[in-house]
């Protein structure tokens, strides 16, 4: 609770600004304004560089329309994902610097380009076919104000090709790494770093791969140290998390 | 490849100090130096605050008093996991600052207590039964140099037992939340914090519980973004994310 | 078996009334008669406030149409689930007080609008993707005779809203609370409220939540004692059990 | 929040009784105070005829000893599940009128007899081997202000014998059914009666009966409407809600 | 091996009608000729009763026609499964006593109506959705020589609809039993006869009924001992072992 | 309801042998008496050719002494499962001509040795593990009336074992056959036989075996048509089964 | 590390040929030039027989014409896999010389017809449905200059077929086995002959298949000690192995 | 069928040697003298280096003792698997040069030591608790004429230990990958080499490894073609497998 908002009612009921019926009203509002995160204001939220997200999937275009409309009058940074090409043409018409982003089928307005992080985030696929998921985060940790290096198409059964970029991995803060099928390739990442790695499993793969559920398995299951685990899929979430890792941190004042 | 080695080779080379055949031979070890992280030398790794680790689990008691001795030549912190009080008595016959963490059934040597982190970590936990994995977490944490403030039984079922404590909460830089039976507790307090939580799914429960699957199915499902998680009663490899989210960072130099 | 009726056969036999093959058929029938709740006639049904319940996947609109006027002749609340509104269109030309339920995608008629319940029944959905679910065990609910309050998108990632709504919850004889994702919310409002809560499952979420099995596991893994679990998307089922929790009782006289 | 406490802390500051550091403390407290049946205080909680809860597994006997001497000073009836005899022994030593039950391995101090149902409560099993589970649930139930009718080993192979007591169980307000093996008994009596059914699906099987899993999945398909699930082996569970289910109820005042 | 044919060709190799190389050749044929019913010849098979199956899916219209064409001319009885009435109306136009089963989605041609069993088989189902399984297993018993009654929609959580029936399940020489969901009817009805249960599950449901896999694990954990199990919606085997135990046996002559 | 039954009591009511209440009593009683089989007195059970079976697990030799002497009274044929030779020395003491059969862990008494049946019943395994448990199903059969011929270890990686005893095979009426790891020996033999195949699934093998899991699901997927499966283990249930499949059979009169 | 290479440049430098600048580079990029198979220069590859191949799915028409345009320059021999009639026609257009497999869905370009194999592979299908899997196995065979015998519908329901060509079997050097429902095949075949059998389970099946699941579990559990297993329905790989395990082979020089 | 024995017996009969009853006779024996590897007679087996295996577990030690002394008598190579050092002891008090190997826990006579392969074989394994199944296979391996290199503790997150170890295994004609937890090393390794790879998933790991299940699906799902898989902990099984890939094959005569 706002130690001072709290003094101040009770000094404006004090005072006699406010009857007792108004005081104990305000003194009830108040109850829930200081439990967090997910209620702060929507200006608070974009000044510290969160983006308004709207998952498509299962809107109409006229209504992913009008809530982007609404969205970018009080967010710089606004990002539609699961959507399509279409959809992306009719937001272009009204927020004409709307970008389009074929891969990870997401559209985004970013105008708030203040640099957050206090260093790198790689984004690295085992995979061609991961890279719409991974593309999610990646957009996503830039939206939030992340330097992002994207490394594609480095499984290891050609170990040799995430060798190579072992020193680019070895500047980064924090490594996102999808992969589908066995889900190895993170525990590898995270042999070779010692900053957080944040898996994301696809569900790239057939028969026993199970939905990725096997690729999700072994990386919860990495001989490496520094690996968590997100959802199947969940490219924003490892991109949302690998932003708050990144971003510069002060404890918020009491 | 490390460029000032690899320079330095072919100088030495070139001024005879080394035949063909020793540089070739460098060169070739070379190859290997520079991979990274897992392999680099003790001493670096001590530096950096990594301690030394033994799963005792399998292992006699008087190989792990011969390991532990070993060890705390070369690091300052040292902890042996999965072991017994027995086992400590003997350890510290040797190691006479040895201590031991009954809950957590770990023994540690901290000799090094410099502080890496640039916060707190908050370890949480659900029930009281959770609190062994949980304190394994938080001793990891500190072996790695890092503040930890320790809440304990505040799971979904009482809420108010975590709203009460959500200033603490909202101060620290990272949150591990320790949770059997639905797992439910990491997205509660997701909701309530802007950093990242690392959540740790514990066995706790039973029949429909499945050994902790439940909890981590509860656990990847979050509707909180900010929360990624690791395996079933994996206190170790939380903390020391954890950790590695909270220290000072720099990039390396090249 | 039913005494009365047993004796006034056998008074009506050795009266002459009856001779031995109809008393022997009557005897047989009777049988039967007093098993139970499954088996009683419409009449006494509709009575009670059962209403009469259709599911509508996999018959075609005629066939609908069809049952429908059939079962409004003999109850006065009839409900089609799983329908759409084209079959709404053509059940309105027949019987012009049919409602329809778009979320629900339900079509109801509702002539006994008796108040059974002895409270109210709190719906309660962790987000709106869990709607569709939620509204149909709410409309089942009325059409039972029961007062709903519905209370929409307050999971467990914004603690704050649930809370806000805490008065409501603790004032109702029964809560439905249905969730996807990790299922955390019936946990919760258990712990809010000293009433059963009904926990649906939603098939919502992706991933590693296997089609609502994840929220599934969460709540029969509920720390919460007073959560009882219907299946997946049952809503029909849990708006139906919380209107048999919440009705006026009295014992079947003998 | 209540309002009575909130309004005559205002009016103690006003009138100088409180300073405002007091008031803002008294305040902060009152935050929590209201929100719910979780942390009400004993003192009320068994007012309600909840009782006091120990789960014995994993507690030594002179710990269950302390914990159930201390609780017995503040509530009438206690219980402790999961414990063996030798425990009951020495905590008979102290509180003489502790009653052991065997079949459930459970302890019962039970001094409130107050009558809190508004009917009978009817527990019954497929088996023998499914009586442990059910006689916590309906030692539970008892705990809790309830008449119970017990019903065993009336298993669905030999249905005439569930048939013959129908009409004991079409008198009861809620029944509580335990089942092991492919778990169809709930399905049978919900066909029964009209009012809740409580399924418990408990460990008893083998092979492809997965520890229960056979019968948690057959109750939660049940074709009767009345029917809702609690976890595998889960007496306590079941007997809990079912008590929630048949007491006196009234909204609680404002 | 067939003694008799062995030596006739002894023989016949000893009379010089065969030289070595043509008996060593008979000889070695021989070797297969005897091993058993799944190599016997076409004729002898539709002698014993056992129609030509053809499965119907992924086969285009004009295959099927060619293959029933052909089928027809070694056998009297012929079914096709999982097809559709379009395909019917092009293998009657070339075989015009073909019938369609327009419930199980099958093509049938019976031209001999030989009585083969001992009794009759009961057909019955827990739901009207599983008639087409069981319909499919009914017309296979029928096509290999056996009377069927059929007895739909008698699930158990209206147990007096199978009760009712209990005479004439009581006198049948195997119940073949369809019930998905839950799967609970074939204990029901294993408990009420003395010979022989073929239960189907069927992937009749939704949720957590896992395309048939609950009513597979609840029939595979029968408490009824006479109870056996087929996979998921396998009419055609239920109905061919059904009509195997049915059917009037000698053991072959040597 | 049995008609003659019904009809003499009420004839014994118009002759005024019973009076009304007496009747009513009566026709209450006989409600239930025709209701099946699993409720059938003993002692025509026993004339049947139905043992009695003791699952002997979990009680007490003094438990399971008691409870055969009470059965041997009224039953030839008694069998006790799943006990010890301890177990079996006290039986003995009291009916001298009880049987040990160690690989089953079984005693069984045997004093009616009627034939009952129409063939006999081959029971075959995979390997030597599964012998305890296809011997169980062995000794079920003869306690019910069959003569039983014995196959073990002709698993199907070396095919010409069963091959060469197919003779033996052919000439049964029905085959019981059970195998662990991959499950496959049924479908073999059931391509072999003409016959009935009741599958047995044991729990041999380790790792992917899952307890017998593997086994289980290649016997429900079986190719050949004439093969059912029973539960895990379950030796009993496929002597039970297959005995009623061999049994001359003869419909009930009505 | 090829050590010529590394000593050539290592002189190179020496003699002045290459400055510091430009050796360090060289050496750089030699790093990774042997690391092995996954990386080595296309020309080496196909001299060894490695065919290329495009995975079909999921890529446009006009996309595969070039990438199959670009490969065929530099391999003699290219597959696209999961393809389909229309894209094969258009291929045709540019490459005159490339087949249509239509069973196995498969483009293939084979020029060099070098026989690398010691002996023949043996393909081998349990039923017709898993023939399109098997022949894109034998189709990988011949493309990596192999002699191939296909075996087709040999399940083991009716054993007889595959004995009858066990001659056959006995003189491949290794044997592809493909098989769907209970996957029993394998072990049969691994019984014959004393090579190694690659198990390909596939998702022919239905109910308790699992897509391929129930298949994958038996041939796991093999009782066969020469088989191994590749993933569900992955033709592909079994015919890679398979050619890794024929071909003609010599340790690689150092 | 051996047609050299077939005639031979043919020529008998012509000449009188065997009367038709003897040539029958020994014409029905030949039968399965043919079918194959399994039947083969010790003799040859051992002869081609096939070593006789017993399984330890669940025999006494002195049933182990009695089969080995048997075995020795006719085949050179003997093991027995899963025993311990007791047995050990009193096998070599018959058997003076039976090996005792402490990790594996497997006793093993070897007295031929002719080489069978064409090369080498690597055994390699992810970590330390990996080595005693990795051993299993090493051991048979050796004992079916094998030399085999050992390559222990290797796994992904320190990728450079496997790498420096490169150039061993691409010398080897197959390698077999024992690892657990997330068993991605057969991936990495199958990527360096252009052999088949035998990956062995282990039981090693805890939580979601689920008893080596996780591994399993990794290998299956191996992004590397070369890569096959046999069961968990199935040791004997790939060192057997592997054995049959490096051999000096020739087809066997006709």
């Amino acid at each position: 609770m706002d130690s001072g908002a709290l003094e101040s009612i009770l000094r404006a009921f004090r005072s006699g600004e406010l009857d007792e019926r108004q005081a104990a009203e305000r003194l009830k509002n108040l109850h829930f304004e200081d439990i967090g995160f997910a209620r702060v204001d929507h200006a608070r939220a974009s000044r510290q560089g969160f983006p308004e997200v709207v998952f498509g999937a299962g809107k109409t275009r006229a209504e992913i329309v009008g809530i982007v409309e609404s969205l970018v009058r009080r967010a710089p940074n606004v990002m539609v994902t699961h959507t399509d090409e279409g959809t992306f043409g009719e937001v272009r018409n009204v927020i004409t610097d709307a970008e389009w982003h074929e891969r990870a089928r997401l559209i985004r307005v970013r105008r708030d380009l203040t640099d957050r992080g206090v260093g790198v985030i790689a984004v690295v696929t085992a995979g061609t076919s991961d890279i719409p998921v991974a593309e999610e985060a990646a957009l996503t940790a830039e939206a939030m104000g992340n330097r992002v290096e994207r490394l594609w198409d480095v499984g290891v059964a050609g170990i040799h090709r995430v060798l190579s970029e072992r020193s680019m991995l070895q500047r980064s803060r924090v490594a996102i790494v999808a992969a589908g099928m066995e889900g190895a390739l993170p525990s590898v990442v995270g042999g070779l770093v010692s900053v957080p790695v944040v898996a994301i499993p696809t569900s790239i793969g057939y028969g026993a791969s199970f939905g990725g559920g096997a690729a999700l398995l072994g990386m919860l299951n990495s001989c490496a140290s520094n690996v968590t685990v997100v959802n199947i899929d969940n490219g924003f979430g490892a991109g949302f998390v690998a932003s708050l890792i990144n971003r510069k941190w002060q404890p918020p004042a009491d």
